[in-house]
């Protein structure tokens, strides 16, 4: 309602926000977000509140009439805020980090106040032409294989999240090694994908969703560091085919949920390449660490992938929603997701010329999520993305080194990255106790995973504003309540 | 990079925007989207660049040094508007409307700000929590039936568009249909989903994602109002079963894309009770008609239905992505979409008290959508709301009486709502050359289907700021340009 109106000064025929009242409680809004990211640390990191609580203070009804925006804003520190796990918080090490910067907030607030729709090229090309090109200059931050490049075969394309990367991988997947047929006449059962025993549990739901079922994904053995063994797969293909299967994909993955653990691409990739499978590389979180030369030994082998995908919101400061998928081979993708009706059609997309993103991807609509990616990539320069990715890895190989010096721990993986995993050599119910104790405290969150069936703390070192400091007092607070158990 | 550094005033040990150049660049970007919402009826409608323009503009290579900000801004202007089709502008009458308004901007802005990863209650309570209950909010608002609140066994979530909504609720139907083998065994060829022939082509997508195969899609014929017609529904699924198909799922359109028809729900809803099939509602642009009770006639029947979508991000004043997607039984979709590795255990999901709203998506991670929409239902009020959009039915209705009036033109379908479908009598070059001179000139955009094999315009009022005034100037220009052909 506009505030005249609530005001009571005239009848307004309009309940819309205007310009002007938008300067106004955005710069509000702003002033909140800068006042929150200065208090962040004064938070306790995991929220306290109970189930129900949050519900607990909202009205049952919705408003029959508008209530001015202050009423909003004190309602997100009163409602919202206690029930908030603070993921921008530097002392945010639990799962992998989801990553926001001011240069990707303000770029997404563009993204929200252009407002459009980019499922065609026609509906907004600067949509498309600034997400193409800048999944190119990613491309080549990252010294992806030229043929993931638009210039070539293939393009990258912003999907939500590495789950439904990994799922759009497996259709075109499917659809490639069924001739297009699955898309008409559905799945009949035979099919076979295969992933490590490590792989994301996206994986699994995507084999779901497209009817492969469950019981046709092979979880594939791994080695003592968690990698997938090549020749277990090569042995399970050969095995699945004498069965009268038809083996079609495989996800490696490079940089583990559980331990970030890198599968051998290249000794896979040589196995997909014989035997004509598919191979998509899933580098959600560990990607980004091919941004500094010294580290891309973890994409060793990727000329030999299909596709492959790595989220700039997990450790590239760029917030959710923003996951880049690289296709080698464009037609197999588009050939397997587009439906074209009538009202869709137009002279650009019938001329060929242009990408259409609507056929890279699940749903239709699409928002403008390149303007954050170009913001940021802008804002920091690539020697400034490098800096903080030298500085996490740093860090956490640091972290790694004291626990490593102190008896009562140990290191439970390699660590090849910045996330590491650590546990009590006193059992599981030592390290559970010893998480739930951090994690209450509000001073730090950190979760779990099992190896090799024991439980083990992940502590992942990705959060932006994670500096030196924080991780010293982290160790001190690991060794208060370690010794406290 | 710190502007700092860029003085070259200190060496940074920080490339991040500190929260004093977020305030600032912060005000910036709110003063550019205030102007732009001022002046945005200065610019052509449809955005006039060539295939490639854009991208010409843009320099081949990533920066290797951050750049100040006003660079990023000055680009926006100099690069990015002329590739934006303006969704926002008072003139848009193409597609669906994808509708933004101050309150969701701002809300959408928080989110961002805010930073947090849904996926799980317990990683942010608060966005689980406010989503379960606005959701609930609405499903009052709309009248829904109880059982779609999350009060009973059923509840709403979130998703980012009706593709993906309607493509869960397939996914749900096709494990109930199949007692829950298909995650595990695949899919074998034997369901069948049925449609109208009018039917957004999501469904069409979302019956090939799910391996049930286009072929086993029915597009079932319309009546001449092209609404589903029932009778066609119960023999086609009588022949299906004769035929040792397995019939399982319907999907029932509550305003088509092309035509804004309306089947009859209740009907067909009879129908699938009798039957066992799955009823998904798809409303995804009239859904929002319900919140005045004029107009709930559109969901005469919907208590028969197991799911229901409908998108505030088209015409509720709410920024992309936020469809609404609700379930009578949540556990039949919880059950279908479920995943759980070890490393998203945690006790609040296991005592089973909370909501883990990954369950209930193609994708794990998700952002704290429900803010946007919360700001909004709070802005405006149910009073608010209800008055814009009895404001764009009235319009519609009125420029559909001038269409009526004039010989040159006829309706091509009933107009129960906020879409005009029309065309010039003197035949389909007529109405394209039409639809391209309006297009062209920038003034409006407007968009075309075909109805009984005849090239039809769209025209559709919803966008948040069309007056009558916009109105007046349309049909005044599309009189113009008719008199030329």
């Amino acid at each position: 309602m506009s505030e005249a109106k609530l005001q009571g000064i005239a009848e307004a025929s309009s309940y819309h926000m205007s310009p002007e009242e938008f300067r106004r409680h955005g710069y509000q809004v702003i002033d909140w977000i800068a006042d929150y990211l200065q208090r962040i640390e004064t938070f306790p990191v995991l929220s306290q509140v109970e189930p129900g609580q949050v519900r607990a203070s909202l009205p049952p009804h919705a408003p029959e009439s508008g209530e001015p925006f202050a009423n909003l804003l004190a309602d997100v520190d009163r409602v919202i805020l206690p029930g908030v796990t603070h993921w921008q918080s530097p002392n945010f090490y639990a799962y992998f980090p989801c990553n926001a910067s001011g240069p990707a907030i303000l770029g997404d607030l563009l993204s929200s106040g252009l407002g459009v729709q980019g499922m065609l090229w026609a509906t907004s090309p600067a949509c498309t032409e600034l997400e193409a090109h800048v999944l190119d200059w990613l491309g080549e931050m990252l010294a992806l294989p030229q043929k993931f490049l638009s210039s070539g075969t293939g393009g990258g394309v912003i999907q939500d999240t590495a789950s439904s990367a990994s799922l759009c991988a497996l259709l075109a997947a499917r659809e490639r090694a069924t001739n297009f047929l699955s898309n008409k006449q559905g799945c009949d059962g035979k099919l076979v994908a295969y992933c490590s025993s490590q792989a994301h549990s996206s994986i699994e739901k995507a084999v779901r969703i497209a009817g492969i079922g469950s019981e046709n994904l092979r979880a594939v053995e791994v080695d003592a560091d968690f990698g997938m063994r090549p020749e277990a797969l090569a042995s399970q293909i050969e095995q699945d085919r004498r069965a009268g299967k038809l083996p079609f994909f495989v996800c490696a993955t490079v940089g583990t949920t559980s331990s970030n653990a890198i599968d051998p691409v290249k000794a896979i990739g040589e196995i997909c390449r014989n035997e004509g499978l598919w191979l998509h590389v899933d580098a959600a979180m560990s990607g980004t660490a091919a941004l500094c030369p010294e580290f891309r030994f973890i994409h060793q082998g990727l000329e030999r992938a299909d596709s492959y995908c790595f989220n700039p919101h997990k450790w590239m400061f760029t917030n959710f929603d923003c996951d880049c998928f690289y296709v080698a081979d464009r037609k197999s993708l588009v050939q397997a997701l587009s439906v074209l009706p009538e009202y869709l059609r137009n002279k650009a997309t019938e001329a060929g010329a242009v990408i259409d993103y609507r056929d890279w991807q699940i749903p239709l609509g699409r928002r403008f999520r390149s303007l954050k990616l170009w913001f940021v990539i802008r804002h920091y320069g690539i020697e400034g993305l490098r800096h903080h990715i030298r500085e996490h890895v740093r860090l956490a190989q640091e972290f790694a080194k004291w626990i490593r010096a102190d008896p009562r721990f140990e290191l439970a993986a390699p660590v090849p990255l910045n996330l590491v995993c650590f546990r009590l050599k006193a059992g599981d119910t030592a390290s559970q106790e010893l998480m739930e104790r951090l994690n209450r405290s509000g001073d730090l969150y950190l979760t779990h995973t099992k190896l090799a069936d024991k439980l083990t703390l992940r502590l992942c070192v990705g959060q932006a504003n994670t500096e030196e400091r924080h991780l010293v007092k982290v160790w001190a607070r690991v060794k208060e309540e370690a010794a406290k158990i």
